[in-house]
């Protein structure tokens, strides 16, 4: 049986706390021999930088070039808003994403039917939802440069930020929007704002011959970013696949998330471009939702997403369906008892821990 | 009794038959002594181009900055989606903000009670809402430099976009946001991306620094746009004003806007500086929606964000409040009365037309 070397990044707020879930689960399937994995421990984000001055040691940055998949639950938090801006910790998570190129960020918004009334959309708008947002991840606004603040005398001050895509970036997320509609319901919405953006025109401009060179068999559609954010209100269900820059895909990834109520469920992958040879890929999973810093060391969080983030590597990066199959089963059973954490749990008296949250699910495993 | 001069540019799509419903008003407002306007009209976005072949002539730019107030309805469609970037539809709109300095962006999301059901949301989230986003709109990625597309040979091409903005900037629009909120609920929330650009970093500073200077009596706090793009979907009625820069107002008034279920019902202002001499100030104001092409020239659109638009004239530019609020308590007997275009109805059969609301309208005054 192949040995998968799993590193597990629980960074900040409740970042410890689901992630000590995933351990419990991963520890059971070794134990019973379904799957094997080396787990080593890093650090990153402020938990990084109280350490080692720094959001990611150069250590743990070699670590995650070695892993099979990296797991990281989340960073930031009120604790370091005084950090410089090179070391604050989200500068942890993106030169992850940057070194290890993982340029296709994959996030579902899904919406469990047991929790459709935790959404603040009525009902009928989001029962069943289910969309792929597909974000590029190592580009655009994000890592650009100029990035400068300059200083122009008499108390003013100039920011630039730039944001730069190349034809091969576009093309290459797209062709994995592409690619994961053919296995869904076989249509993507390609979103940008060509109508005020150079690379909105350029984004539009390639999406569009790849469909027709290579995908013409999928249906593809275009909205502006700022209708796509009010289409996602109005009927999210029109949606399959969504493919979109990193700095919208940020955004309308989160208002989608949000729409499903279930924040606290939802996973996400993060993937490199696979090698020619052995077909593996750099890959890095966490949670939609962030550090929640308020209520962090209560032990309420949801482990839900941390533990689908487990489930997704299972399946994008080891090809273990079946064992990711019996795991959101579990999930679905323990959702359909009625076991809820407080975030899911519209306002219920009787909620459960984050601890309880995770045994419950290994019982059911 | 002042003559006021209004530049009325009805534009593509459903533009012109709105437009006539405000033209309606305005001649009624005139012949009952209310207000003396003087009435010019030109062309803006692809019906100038069919014309001019550029989004605005030269002639209607002068007479936009000449003009007490400047009424659009609304520019676009696919008729021009072929035209070369320089002349599209909205490099018109961009102009004429550009140009006249139109920096402050007011737009409203407000839940007519009377319309509350029309809402993807559920009742007790949206009723009752009433929240102003201030959106900056002369500056960041929409028209900073480098803006280009460059041809790097081997089928590669680099598209460049350039988020620029400047202290005095963003001071301007915080002041304009700070200001408002003394009105209204005494609270303000700022968005950007602090974590990730460096424009975001310096509207961070520059927003917290004017707060404790000049106005320490408002409520101040700061969002992450995505967070914030969440929140406005979780718990809109936590937030009162809404600042933020082009591309974020963009994308999150649109938002809020659907939020409301009153799309059709809302208007925008953009603002100059005031003249320090008379007071007054540049003024374009249009409604929050588009001009969608799949329903113009059915004369089923909503005039009434139009009409509304006419009504922010009157408060901002012509500090008519008197009159503002006949026309407002005129739209909301009409409502109350269960009139509704088919954007309002709800599924409902027996909408109304663009006309018929008008004219209701009209006899209400
Ligand atoms: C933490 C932050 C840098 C990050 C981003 O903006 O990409 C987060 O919001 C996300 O969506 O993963
Ligand atoms: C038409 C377009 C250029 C414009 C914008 O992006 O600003 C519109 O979406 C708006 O919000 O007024």
């Amino acid at each position: 049986m192949t040995t998968y070397k799993l590193l597990v990044l629980p960074g900040d707020g409740i970042g410890p706390e689901v992630m000590a879930e995933v351990e419990k689960i991963a520890a059971f399937l070794t134990y019973e021999g379904l799957v094997k994995f080396e787990i080593e421990k890093g650090l990153v984000g402020g938990s990084a930088y109280d350490v080692y001055g720094a959001a990611i040691s150069e250590d743990d940055m070699a670590r995650a070039q070695e892993a099979d998949a990296v797991l990281l639950a989340a960073v930031g938090g009120p604790k370091w808003d005084q950090v410089p801006y090179e070391n604050r910790p989200e500068a942890g998570l993106l030169r992850l994403r940057k070194d290890m190129q993982l340029f296709a960020n994959l996030r579902p918004a899904i919406c469990y039917p047991a929790l459709a009334d935790a959404s603040s959309l009525k009902r009928e708008v989001v029962d069943g939802l289910d969309i792929l947002i597909v974000r590029e991840l190592t580009g655009g606004v994000y890592f650009g440069e100029p990035k400068q603040i300059i200083d122009l005398g008499n108390g003013q001050k100039r920011a630039i930020d730039t944001q730069v895509y190349d034809t091969y970036e576009i093309e290459r997320i797209g062709r994995i929007a592409f690619e994961l509609a053919r296995k869904r319901r076989n249509k993507v919405t390609s979103s940008e704002k060509r109508n005020v953006m150079k690379s909105g025109v350029l984004w539009h401009e390639v999406i569009s011959a790849l469909h027709t060179r290579e995908f013409p068999d999928v249906e593809l559609e275009h909205q502006l970013a700022d209708a796509l954010g009010m289409q996602l209100v109005r009927r999210p269900k029109q949606f399959d696949v969504i493919v979109t820059d990193n700095l919208f895909g940020d955004m309308l990834s989160d208002v989608a998330a949000m729409l499903t109520g279930s924040l606290g469920m939802l996973p996400s992958a993060s993937l490199g471009e696979r090698n020619a040879t052995t077909g593996a890929r750099k890959a890095l999973y966490e949670p939609v939702h962030g550090s929640a810093p308020d209520i962090a060391g209560k032990g309420i969080a949801n482990p839900i997403a941390m533990i689908s983030s487990l489930v997704m590597a299972l399946r994008y990066s080891f090809n273990l369906e079946d064992l990711a199959d019996r795991i959101d089963r579990s999930i679905a059973a323990v959702l359909e008892k009625g076991l809820r954490t407080g975030d899911i749990a519209g306002g219920a008296q009787n909620t459960i821990s984050t601890a309880q949250m995770g045994d419950a699910i290994l019982e059911e495993l």
